[in-house]
């Protein structure tokens, strides 16, 4: 009997060390959620912004026991500028910041964010715009800002009521705990399914004066309404006026987070907001061709960017983080279509995830972009390495070297399509089974 | 002694059988190539087609042991009609297909199609014209048919050179196994990770006269340019002029193949083609408002329908076959566009997988369509259960229901837009591990 049993268990483990190493293969060993692979090294630290403080609180909007809600109160004379999401569905919360930043703007008053994580506060019907009305009168009345002047964002599930009694309860000790030291955990709060906290900072001078430039963002998935929508706050002590503000927040978001991607996929709920305090010395910024304005738009562009670059480093179940570099399209925006419709496609980015060096798959995404593309005149490279040209793979071509470059975390994919001077840059994550682990299960 | 290893066997046995649900849970219990869960039962038979035979032959371009070139002889009279992918980057077969039926045609010499597996001729540069010339001047000598009325297709792996030579050398055996019932093994001979043959048939009236329809397709994801291009010939012993028949088939495409998608990715080999033998007693249809003209029509639609829902059903990992229909938009265009967006969605396609009635999902994919929408006009249905309506969750919903709905194989998720009359239906399956584990693996 004993040596019966000895075998049996000997065989079971066996049985059982088999199973394990199948589930380790499918990288879905580890069920509870862990920090990217890609995530930047050591802690976060961002400056303080002079004119800008920040709280955060554990309010319990769905959440236990972690911040899930953030307060940044700027100085009298800030300006603020913010681009949101293009969708038809958008939240109740976008469609109210729309609105007050297209309204005329008392700046000597102030003004506020208000930011919970738990609850997207999205297509809840008018108990959405309710919820709006009734954080902006809370923050209104206990940091005597106009309710104009106050802007609130949520990020979470869909579809439930946010319970907003719980946030304007908040509102007290968040705004006895502001302190100019207080984005870092402000960056904390927002975060939804991110498995880091996201932050960027930059220095530049206008007129001769240091002004600085701190921000933090929310995203794991460009992208999921359901618990990862985009969320971005950048904070700078520059006095900027309020047009060339939103000039600058546009067309530099066209070069950041209109070029980011995990899934395709667009929120409810996304938004990008920088507000100037005007608390430096620096002279005011009032035309976008100074000298000033440039190397503020430019540091502006730097911060924006490395956020970006965050939530891609972030992409639910990223291993890979990809830059996809087109060149020589008709026209940069043709060259952004082929850009995003090689991120995006399913194909390109599940061979990335195998490390193959499917160079067919960019042929595949090139053509089904809809820009204008000549077979034999694209060519493709896989960081220095020359993959395909002349409508072929090319003769210097080797397999082996392109499957050892495929290994690294950090990919280069060079297009160029030879038939312009259009060019562009978009970053993307491959598409690996954690994605459909994180995705695929019941909500819970 | 004996005591302990018991208990060992005993926990190594749970250990083990914990393991094993967990892979079960994945999907990915099994590695070996299945039969898709979703394919029709019994074997596929289809009626043969009067003056069209087929054959099928072992030439070896990629796979050992199986049919790969399949060969169609259709009789002089025949007329042809084809569309094809619009991807930029198409391959060589594709562009010598569309300029061959673009020209002047001499019906009354027959035709003929050839098509290889395991190699798609794709992005092979000069190469890949040649391999085309070469080929239809073999089938040309053999069958004594002008090359401009020769059609070839190629699928498998891109940017290697087809081997020709090989499929040339079985020309002579392709031409004397020509026979009318060999339609199922020609449907055998060009799948690639289709992991069923697909055909379908249907019988109509023309002028009182008896015609039938029989075709085949082949394609597991719509789409995937590596191995999984979608190809689809259909024959009728029907008599049909070469405009209306083109235009027939351009139509019912579109309400067809044009609606289906596993992964939005589009290869550059996509071909459908119809050739009409008109050996059946039935008159000529020239006219496309005739009632011959209009019950043929509906006929090849329904043989098309029905070969692209074998496609989805075939699509690479998919456990669930979702039809989504859309109403209320303000186009059919707006419905269409607002049905793949939903179809082609990562967390749409997730949830599905994982059983979940994620609603907010679809609000998300409806909003990011581009389509006009209406976020407070919107209602969703899963199958019978009303899941949302007037800018929130239904009043209704029952969670626990639409959870037991989703655990069926056959979904269906109705949307009404509510602010017109445009409508479209789109079909499309779930996102697995295994459409992972299919397209990440190294190609081997």
């Amino acid at each position: 009997m004993a040596g019966k049993n000895k075998k049996k268990a000997r065989l079971w483990k066996a049985r059982a060390k088999e199973l394990r190493r199948a589930l380790a293969r499918l990288g879905a060993g580890a069920s509870a959620p862990e920090v990217s692979p890609l995530a930047p090294k050591g802690p976060l630290t961002l400056p303080p912004i002079a004119g800008a403080e920040f709280a955060s609180v554990a309010a319990g909007v769905r959440y236990a026991g972690r911040d899930d809600v953030m307060l940044a109160r700027l100085a009298p004379g800030s300006t603020v500028a913010g681009v949101f999401t293009r969708s038809a569905t958008r939240s109740a919360a976008v469609l109210d910041c729309q609105a007050k930043l297209a309204g005329p703007a008392d700046t000597q008053a102030g003004a506020a964010i208000l930011v919970n994580s738990g609850n997207a506060n999205a297509f809840t019907g008018r108990h959405g715009q309710e919820a709006v009305d009734a954080l902006g009168a809370a923050v209104s009345g206990r940091l005597a800002v106009p309710v104009e002047r106050v802007f609130t964002a949520s990020t979470g599930v869909i579809g439930e009521p946010l319970p907003h009694g719980r946030i304007a309860e908040a509102i007290d000790e968040l705004s006895a705990r502001l302190s100019p030291d207080g984005l870092p955990d402000a960056a904390r709060a927002i975060m939804t399914t991110d498995t880091f906290a996201k932050g960027a900072s930059a220095e530049t001078r206008v007129g001769e004066v240091p002004v600085h430039i701190a921000g933090i963002a929310k995203g794991s998935g460009m992208i999921a309404p359901d618990m990862a929508t985009m969320l971005v706050y950048i904070f700078t002590d520059a006095s900027v006026a309020a047009e060339p503000l939103q000039e600058m927040v546009r067309r530099q978001a066209d070069l950041s987070f209109n070029c980011i991607t995990v899934d395709s996929d667009t929120s409810t709920s996304d938004t990008v907001m920088v507000a100037a305090t005007g608390r430096s010395e620096a002279p005011e910024i009032t035309d976008m061709r100074s000298s000033g304005a440039q190397a503020f738009e430019a540091a502006l562009g730097r911060v924006m960017l490395d956020l970006a670059h965050q939530v891609v480093r972030d992409g639910e179940g990223a291993s890979k983080f990809v830059e996809i570099a087109v060149t020589g399209a008709a026209s940069d925006s043709d060259a952004h279509r082929v850009g995003m419709a090689i991120a995006n496609s399913p194909l390109v980015k599940t061979a990335i995830a195998g490390e193959d060096p499917n160079w067919g798959r960019v042929v595949m995404a090139v053509g089904k972009s809809g820009a204008a593309a000549d077979r034999d005149r694209l060519s493709i490279d896989f960081g220095n390495i020359r993959v395909a040209e002349n409508g072929w793979v090319a003769p210097s071509y080797d397999e082996a070297e392109a499957a050892a470059y495929m290994k690294r975390q950090e990919l280069t994919i060079s297009v160029d399509l030879g038939i312009g001077t259009g060019c562009a840059t978009v970053w993307t994550c491959d598409l690996t089974h954690r994605y459909i682990d994180i995705n695929a299960d019941y909500r819970s």
